[in-house]
This record gives C-alpha cells, sequence and structure tokens, in this order.
C-alpha cells in the first residue's frame, strides 16, 4: 500500500453522468486525502434505494456527473493530515452520517445527525478545499453523501469512517453502512420499542424486515407485517413477522384493518417505503394515546404529510429516524460485534452478489420483489 | 342539602337551543344521579374556547339542545348507588376528561385519555340508561363533555369528579378544570421540557401563558412568545414569556424568523391556537435532530396539519395534548394543592366576573383581547 499513499490512484469507477442514463464504468482518478480525510479501498458495496433516487433524477440536490453508493466496507489506503483515529490497513466502513463529537448535534446527547461536514457532503465535495477528489482528465466528478462507495478507491472525511473489527467478513458487514442498522436503531433508538408491544412494519424490504428483526429483538408480541407483494411474507416470518396483511386484499383503509385486528391500533409503526400515503396510514394505525409511528422511508422531494390534528391531540406521536438513530462512528463497530455474536442477522439480507462491472444489472434487480440487497464485489 | 337527595332539582341553567343564537337562562329539571353518578351544586365556571366552538356550530359532533361549560366548581349535592369515593359536601371539580383507573387506557400508564365513559359523553348522555338528566319540562336537554357547568346543578359520572381540598376558593380554582392544567401538563407531562431549553410558545391565551408558566417553572432559558396581538406580551412577561414576536412585523415565514433567532430552531415548540398552518410553523421552528412540537390548540373539524417527512426524519418530533396529559381525578387534586403553596399561578388568568344571568356577555368577552378568563358565579 505505501506505494500509493501520496499519489493520485487511477481505478475503476462506476460514473452517474445523467439522470437515468447507465451508470458508465470509467478509470477515474482518485486524489489524496487532504488534511482530515481518509482514501479507502473499497472491497464491497451494496446498493440502496437511495442511490437509485438520486439516480433518477428525482433528488433535486442530486449533482451530476458524480459517483454514487454509501452501504460498503473497505480498508484504509492512506490517511490524510492530522488522521489519528485510522491508519492504513484499519477494516473500515464509511458513513454518510458523520460523527464529530464536538458540534452542538454530536454534543447534545439527542441524535446522531453531525452537522461538521453536512455543508460539503451535501453539495459533493469535500471540507477541506471545497474540491473533490474524483476527476477524470482533470474533469470533476462529484461525490455523493461523503461515501462515493462506487468506485475502488474512495476519499472521504474522517469524521465519516468506522474503524471495524478486521475479522468481521467485509462482503457481509458491509451492510452495516445504511439498511440494517437503519431497520434496528428506527426500533431500538428512535421507537424504543418495549416487551409485549404491538407493532406494524409497512414495507418489507431489508429496511422493513430489520424493523421486524428489532422489533422482535426487543420482545414485541406480535409483528404484522404490511406489503403489496404477497411474496413478502415467506421470507418475512424468519425476521420475525408474526401477521401479514396486504392493504389489496382490503376494502377498508388499511389503518382500520389494523385498528380492528388489534383492539383499537399498535403501539408502534414504521413506515419502510417511503410512501406518503402510507406515513398517514401507519400514524393513524396507531393506539390512542400513546400509540407511536416511526417515518424510515424517504419520500419523493417536494410530496407532504397530513392528518387531522386531532391524532396528535389523542396522544399519537409522529417521528422519523435516519440512520436508525445510530451515532455512526460509535456504534456501527458495536453492530459489526453484534453480527460476529451472531446476534444480529446479516448475510440473511443478502439475495445477490455481482461484480462492479455488472452495476447496472444491479439496478435492475432493485425493481423486482426478490431483491434485498446486491452486494458488488469492486476488485 | 338533604332536602334535595333523591328529588328532582329545578334551578337556573343556559340553554344552548341552537348554534350561535344567544343562550337562554331556564329553569330545568335536573334528575337526582343515578348510579356511579354524582349531582353537583356549581358555584363558579368559567368560559372555554371549546364552549365557544361548539356553540358556533363548528363541531360536528355538538348536539343541541344542550347545557355547555366544562371549567368549574362546586359541591357535591347527593351521589348515585355505589359511589364511594365522593359524598355530600365535598368540594369537587367536574373533569371533562374522567379517570376510572380501571380501563386499557388508565391502567396503560401512559396516557390520561380514560376510555370509560367516552361512549357516552361523547353523544350528550349518561352511561347508566343512555339518557340526560337536564328536562325542561320533560324535553331533554344534551350534556356537553361529561360536565354541563353552565347549570346551577349538574349530574355527572363518578369518575368525573375530582375532590379537592375544602378550604381551596372555589371562584379560583374552577379554572383548574381546563385551561391552565391544559398548559401546564403540556410542558411537564407531554413535553418533559428540560431546564435551559429554549421554548416557543404560539398564542398567548390562557393556555398559552401557563405553558410559559409550566415552561419557566421547568427551567426553560428563553421562552419566546409569538400572537398577532402585540397587547399580549406586557401580560405574558409576568407568566415567564421573554422574548416576543408578532408574525405581521416579518416579511419571512415565523418559523424561519425564530430558527434565525435560535442558531438552528427551539427545543420545544407550543401551538396554543387552533390554526393549522400555525402548528405547521410550529413544528417546523424546532431544532433539528431534537426539536419536539406539542400540538394543544383544538383545530376547527376536518382541517389537517401538513409538513414535508423530512421534517420528522431529521429528528423532529410532533405531539398532542388533551388536559396536558393530567389525570384528572388523582391531578386536579394535586394541582390545586399547588396552588394553595402558591407554586403555580390561577388567579392571574381571572379578567372578568360575570354572573349567570350575564353568560352571553362573557362569551363575547372571548373575543377581546384583554379577556383571559371569565368566572361565572352560579347562584
Ligand atoms: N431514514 C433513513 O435513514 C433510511 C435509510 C435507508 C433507507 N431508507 C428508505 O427506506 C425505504 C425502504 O428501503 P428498502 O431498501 O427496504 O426498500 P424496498 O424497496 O426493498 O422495500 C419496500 C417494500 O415496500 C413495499 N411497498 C411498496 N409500496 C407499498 C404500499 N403502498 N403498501 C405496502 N407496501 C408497499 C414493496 O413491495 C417492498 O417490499 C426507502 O424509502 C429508503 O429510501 C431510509
Ligand atoms: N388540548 C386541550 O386539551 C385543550 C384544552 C383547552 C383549550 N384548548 C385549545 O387551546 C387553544 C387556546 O385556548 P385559549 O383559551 O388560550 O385561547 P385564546 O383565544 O385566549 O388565545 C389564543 C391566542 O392566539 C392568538 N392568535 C390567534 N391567531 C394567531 C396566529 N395566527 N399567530 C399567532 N397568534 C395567534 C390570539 O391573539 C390569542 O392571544 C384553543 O384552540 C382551545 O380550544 C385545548
Ligand atoms: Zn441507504
Ligand atoms: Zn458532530
Ligand atoms: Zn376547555
Ligand atoms: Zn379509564
Amino acid at each position: 500500500m505505501a506505494s500509493t499513499e501520496g499519489q493520485v490512484i487511477t481505478c475503476k469507477a462506476a460514473v452517474a453522468y445523467e439522470p437515468n442514463k447507465p451508470l458508465v464504468i470509467e478509470d477515474v482518478q482518485v486524489a489524496p486525502p487532504q488534511a482530515g480525510e481518509v482514501r479507502i479501498k473499497i472491497l464491497f458495496t451494496a446498493l440502496c434505494h437511495t442511490d437509485a433516487y438520486t439516480w433518477s433524477g428525482k433528488d433535486p440536490e442530486g449533482l451530476f456527473p458524480c459517483i454514487l453508493g454509501h452501504e460498503a466496507a473497505g480498508i484504509v489506503e492512506s490517511v490524510g493530515e492530522g488522521v489519528s483515529e485510522v491508519k492504513p490497513g484499519d477494516h473500515v466502513i464509511p458513513c454518510y452520517q458523520a460523527e464529530c463529537r464536538e458540534c452542538k448535534f454530536c454534543k447534545s446527547g439527542k441524535t446522531n445527525l453531525c452537522g461538521k461536514v453536512r455543508a460539503a457532503t451535501g453539495v459533493g465535495i469535500m471540507m477541506n478545499d471545497r474540491k473533490t477528489r474524483f476527476s477524470i482528465n482533470g474533469k470533476p466528478i462529484y461525490h455523493f453523501m461523503g461515501t462515493s462507495t462506487f468506485s475502488q478507491y474512495s476519499v472521504v472525511h474522517d469524521v465519516s469512517v468506522a474503524k471495524i473489527d478486521p475479522s468481521a467478513p467485509l462482503e457481509k458487514v458491509c451492510l452495516l453502512g445504511c439498511g440494517v442498522p437503519t431497520g434496528l436503531g428506527a426500533v431500538w433508538n428512535t421507537a424504543k420499542v418495549e416487551p409485549g408491544s404491538i407493532v406494524a412494519v409497512f414495507g418489507l424490504g431489508t429496511v422493513g424486515l430489520a424493523v421486524a428483526e428489532g422489533a422482535k429483538a426487543a420482545g414485541a408480541s406480535r409483528i404484522i407485517g404490511i406489503d403489496i407483494d404477497n411474496n413478502k411474507f415467506k421470507r418475512a416470518k424468519d425476521f420475525g413477522v408474526t401477521e401479514f396483511i396486504n392493504p389489496k386484499d382490503h376494502e377498508k383503509p388499511i389503518q382500520q384493518v389494523i385498528v380492528d385486528q388489534t383492539d383499537g391500533g399498535v403501539d408502534y409503526s414504521f413506515e419502510c417505503i417511503g410512501n406518503v400515503s402510507v406515513m398517514r396510514a401507519a400514524l393513524e394505525c396507531c393506539h390512542k394515546g400513546w400509540g407511536t409511528s416511526v417515518i424510515v422511508g424517504v419520500a419523493a422531494s417536494g410530496q407532504e404529510i397530513s392528518t387531522r390534528p386531532f391524532q396528535l391531540v389523542t396522544g399519537r406521536v409522529w417521528k422519523g429516524t435516519a440512520f436508525g438513530g445510530f451515532k455512526s462512528r460509535s456504534q456501527v463497530p458495536w453492530l459489526v460485534d453484534k453480527y460476529m455474536k451472531k446476534e444480529i442477522k446479516v448475510d440473511e439480507y443478502i439475495t445477490h452478489n455481482l461484480t462492479l462491472g455488472e452495476i447496472n444489472k444491479a439496478f435492475d434487480l432493485m425493481h423486482e420483489g426478490g431483491c434485498l440487497r446486491c452486494v458488488l464485489t469492486m476488485h
């Protein structure tokens, strides 16, 4: 590794030149890390819906050309000035949600939403010089979510790197960069589900299944899975879902169906789709007096949620979660350890394995009911 | 008192025959309490906006003719079969929010919204025989909120009666039947404001001022009062408001004004008006990551609240409160004791005193900026 330190690395990356056009595998120049930055050799990356959302062009903050990807694992290649918490050779998970431990957010003890590098990562650049580290023949390529893991090498801020157990299989734990922690944390950190609770999970993709798994671990007595695809139920049982409802099988609004089946509503509900009308249903299926609904899905830009205020005045609570409320650098390593102790599933979410060169096929797979996570081998 | 026990009492009451038509002071027959009921000699009652709302005809659940009123104090005249917790002569506050200590809600430990008599009080009748205890020459008059305190005598369910310190001045503590506990409890029970918090209070009527008082007691460092009436600020200072903003003085949306003045938003906000667009502003002026907004105001039927789900995904929490989350029979006596120990204000909310015969004038007063609570002497 010493040979590349301080050098520009030319490697393969999947470049999104334009919304909705197939990604192009290119030779990309990756500049060395500057002060407070880390260059990571990405070994495995999965695809998540946020990648697909930005790629689709529906994200008004999406910038092109860019390198997408944010659910990955790799090994530190080199570090910039002043970086002390990781060194070359460390096994790491890049984290789109940074954790600086110094800002108002980090010090509040109330949220995982660090504000340190947000102003740069939100516009596809690095803090230090407000420029990108990726280029092709001198033409800059934007970063994405501060991670850009669809590249064999990526440069990230040091506050966005979680150092993990080197014995953990990177081809699996890459999933702990987004979807699985989001679902588990929505239950454990945001909702704080108690034993005996009745839980409703809307959408049984990776995030919804992780919610179910988290709810089961928290001791929920009933875990009601709701999906418009009947095929989701069989697999969902393995993740803890005890009952399945397909809204299409009912005339009544789904919230009424659930209220009827639960003597007044559920204790906790989770929206894991990104559909604003389902978000409303998820709130309204909660029990009067205490039911709490957590929005996990990301809705398309500009869309709004609505309800009658009476729903809240009579005791329901509406919340949301980003990365499940986990503090990334502190808690991703803890999640890796839990996986190593077989306390949480990871392997079970991986339905497909492809290579970087097959990334467009991997995007296509996301629209297929059978696909949860597709992991790409990067080298 | 023994002379009226078991007898029909004929007394004065203000009857609402039709929406928006002046109330009529009538001789009303009040039947004796049946099993589980208590007949109360109402000595003092205040007016609250919920009375005005139903009277206006905008409440789709409003039933006419009825006897309004729900913020009052009196003395037990007689009790029905099986009533053990109060006896004739006890000083009491009728509570529109019941507390049976037996239902799913009461036993949950999570809410004050007792469900025991809701099915009757919601439709203006008593549980025992599903009939009214009020009539005029045999024609039934509906109850309202299970309290109907605009009558010299009223019959209520035993689960809706809080027995209080007999030395407390009933002409003052009648206010502890609704508005003041709602504001205090929104802060103490629903939001659980911590010392040092920055708080925004939208609407500086009785409820908003009680929120300010509660926030001051909880140790809030800044209490920002927002009202469209500049006259509200002077008085609000006495209740703890440290800063005042009139949205009409600003071009920018009020949520943006507040975010700018608070380095990112407030820790807690309270909507004490009943305006759905203010409810949205109250949520959106909260700090990313943890800001919690509590809806206290009651919006007109059919109106809806909206926001972008991103507001919740980035950590804001949307809640509401009914009677400030206080368990009525258990905690109203405690509030009376706090008042007697001078730990909470009550007298300061009373701006006007009139008699039952002047009730229509009292309703008019509610629309005047200078009026907080008007207390009617009933006998
Ligand atoms: N808040 C965060 O930090 C965060 C992190 C990761 C992902 N997400 C979001 O979580 C959501 C779910 O991600 P995923 O990877 O599990 O997605 P997914 O597409 O694999 O799963 C969604 C599921 O919802 C079902 N569905 C679609 N419409 C439905 C409807 N109307 N009613 C019921 N079910 C319906 C689909 O059949 C599918 O099973 C996405 O919006 C994603 O962007 C949020
Ligand atoms: N949730 C509950 O249990 C509960 C209990 C009691 C009262 N309430 C409700 O609380 C609300 C307040 O009650 P109150 O007695 O204090 O009312 P109020 O009318 O005395 O006070 C409302 C205040 O809001 C101000 N206001 C009006 N529109 C405004 C705007 N757009 N922006 C800023 N300020 C504005 C008015 O000038 C006034 O000072 C009412 O909706 C009432 O029905 C709820
Ligand atoms: Zn993701
Ligand atoms: Zn930080
Ligand atoms: Zn009231
Ligand atoms: Zn009860």
